[in-house]
This record gives structure tokens, C-alpha cells and sequence, in this order.
């Protein structure tokens, strides 16, 4: 049951930006310039870190619907579905490339607090072959989804249970993305 | 040392921006909406959640510059700076009002996770009269806030410890605000 007065139809943070269109446009535009815009690290490689940080911050909608948006990236066959939820979980055990999984784990002591992350760790991303562009985006996103996480969750949202649903988002998203998108509502399930 | 190759002449948050122009832009925004933008909660209150959050994260340079912007907004005099100081330890302590005292403590919840949020800390700011859009609004400054704090201390940057610096840098955004500013590169103290 959502604190305010939002639109019931819509999930997580569809209601919110509905609610607000003034802050929903730089939260879109943020969005599609970090996870889709241009960049050496894939779409998919781009939302994997948002799952992750998701997954860490136990934030059901976020994790569900970018765990979806990285798989259908990455073609949305089950075994792509299987190694997103791997990711998501235990990425140093996932099939990955170590810079991605330095990445990752980058991503995850940013979840924590950013005075988590070690020179250490920046060492092991650039030894890798993690760019200083790739290290900033990977800390954004991180930081980035601690806000969104905090949003969605913070306002109590709802947060469809139905698999199929967050597949049904990951596909439209994966074509679409975050701007200038018109979303319907859906029946409460 | 900042982990990345950005200016060394910029502190904090002012480094990442020009290193990176494209999350730059949408993150500006975000600030200046929710910070400056038309609202029921004045700038000095919404720049004092800004500030709880930051000291409670704490993130040395956000919190120093949100409490001079917040002292500047409220007038600029030592009393205006103990009154903030007192809002980033302890505000159910500081002179507010139970509509910001209520907020600040929501504020505090979003901090450690949205789902700490309950419907006792939400009953508590409506029966002091906030509305949806101030509830709204606590939460997503708060959960911006654990973003950019976790950006500016996630890449290392600089942090200027001389609290004159930091009433400069507030004196100027609370004239100026977020977006559209040209920074300068400081001396490194």
C-alpha cells in the first residue's frame, strides 16, 4: 500500500514518476544517459551493475525488472535469464570477464558506502582493463540505483510478485528505454 | 587522490562533473528541482534533509556544503549555522517544527533503507500536516542523497577540511543554485 496518493495501477517506480513529472524527467534522462547511452561497457554489462546493487539493497521491483532488462539485452533466452540471476547473487562465481567482475564488485562496496571502495580494488578494474570512464559509470550506476532502491522502496510501492510481468518490462525496456516512454496501467494481481 | 584522472582544483562532487558532462547534466537537474524548484517546504528545509542524510552518510564534503547552503538560505548568521549543525546531529532536538522534525526522521529511515520507512513515521508527518508532495519529496532527497554521497566518496575525491571554503561554496549556491554554474579549480590545501 504506497504512503501517498499515487495511481494504483502503475508498480514501483512507474507510480512515483507519474506523481512527479518535474523530478520523473531528470531521473529518466540520468537513466538513459548511464545505461544506455553511449559507452564501452554493453547494455547489458550496464544493467547487470544496476541488478546487482538492486539484488544487495533487496529492492524486489528494481532487481526483478533490471535482472530482466540485462537478460533480454543479452538475447532473453533462459540461460541468459539464469546467468543475470547468478550476477545478481555471486558475480566473481558467474561466467564473466574478470574486468566485469572487478566491476561488479566495485559496484557492491559502493551498495555498502563509498568510502567502502579501496585502491585495492580500483587496482584490480584497471589491471583488467577498466578505463577511468568505466570506473566513474560503475560507481554512478551503483550510487545511482542506492537512490532508486531507496525511492521505490521508501514510499512503499507496489511490487508485483509475477515473474512473467518482469520479463514483459525487461523486453519493452531493453527496445524502448527510459524517456518519452507512455506506460498503461496494469490490474493489481 | 582521487581514483580517477579528474582535476585535482575541484572538490568533491565538482570533480566528477566535469569529468563526465553527460551524467553531469541530468544530475544537476535532479538537485535543482528538488532543492530550488517551486515548493511548500522552503529551500533552507529542503537543503537541511539534504544535510541530515549527508552527515548521517557521513560524506564530509556533501554535508559541509549542504548545511552553509542551508545556514546561507536562513540568513547566513552563526545562529543560522548552530541551528543546521544541530539539524545534521540531532534534529528532534533542534528548534523545527513537528512537520520538519517528522520529515527529517523519515529522512533518517530512507538513510539506512527504504523499507526501514513505516507507517508510524508516515502518520506522524501527515498528523503534522505534510502533504504527498512533501513526503514525496523527503524521500527522494534523502534517497538522491545516498547517491551523491556515495559518488563523491566512491571516487576519492578531494575533500576540503577549511570550513571558510565551505560557507563560500554555500554563500554561492544559495545565490546561483545547480545548474549553469562555471566552476573555477581551487588552490589544494
Amino acid at each position: 500500500m504506497p504512503y501517498i496518493d499515487v495511481n494504483e495501477g502503475f508498480p514501483g517506480i512507474r507510480a512515483l514518476l507519474a506523481f512527479r513529472p518535474e523530478t520523473a524527467a531528470p531521473l529518466g534522462e540520468l537513466a538513459e544517459v548511464l545505461l544506455r547511452g553511449p559507452s564501452t561497457l554493453s547494455r547489458a554489462e550496464r544493467e547487470m551493475i544496476a541488478a546487482h546493487v538492486s539484488f544487495r539493497n533487496d529492492c524486489h521491483f528494481c532487481h526483478s525488472c533490471h535482472a530482466a532488462i540485462a537478460a533480454e539485452h543479452l538475447g532473453g533466452g533462459e540461460a541468459d535469464y539464469a546467468l543475470v540471476a547468478q550476477v545478481e547473487r555471486d558475480p566473481d562465481q558467474a561466467e564473466l570477464s574478470e574486468k566485469m567482475k572487478a566491476l561488479l564488485a566495485i559496484a557492491g562496496l559502493v551498495q555498502q558506502d563509498g568510502k567502502q571502495v579501496t585502491p585495492a580494488a580500483i587496482d584490480r578494474a584497471k589491471r583488467a582493463g577498466a578505463t577511468d570512464v568505466e570506473l566513474h559509470d560503475t560507481v554512478l550506476i551503483a550510487a545511482a540505483f542506492c537512490m532508486f532502491n531507496r525511492y521505490v522502496d521508501g514510499l512503499g510501492t507496489w511490487q508485483p510478485d509475477d515473474p512473467a510481468m518482469y520479463r514483459q518490462f525487461g523486453r519493452a525496456n531493453a527496445e524502448l528505454g527510459y524517456v518519452n516512454r507512455t506506460y498503461t496501467p496494469h490490474p493489481r494481481t
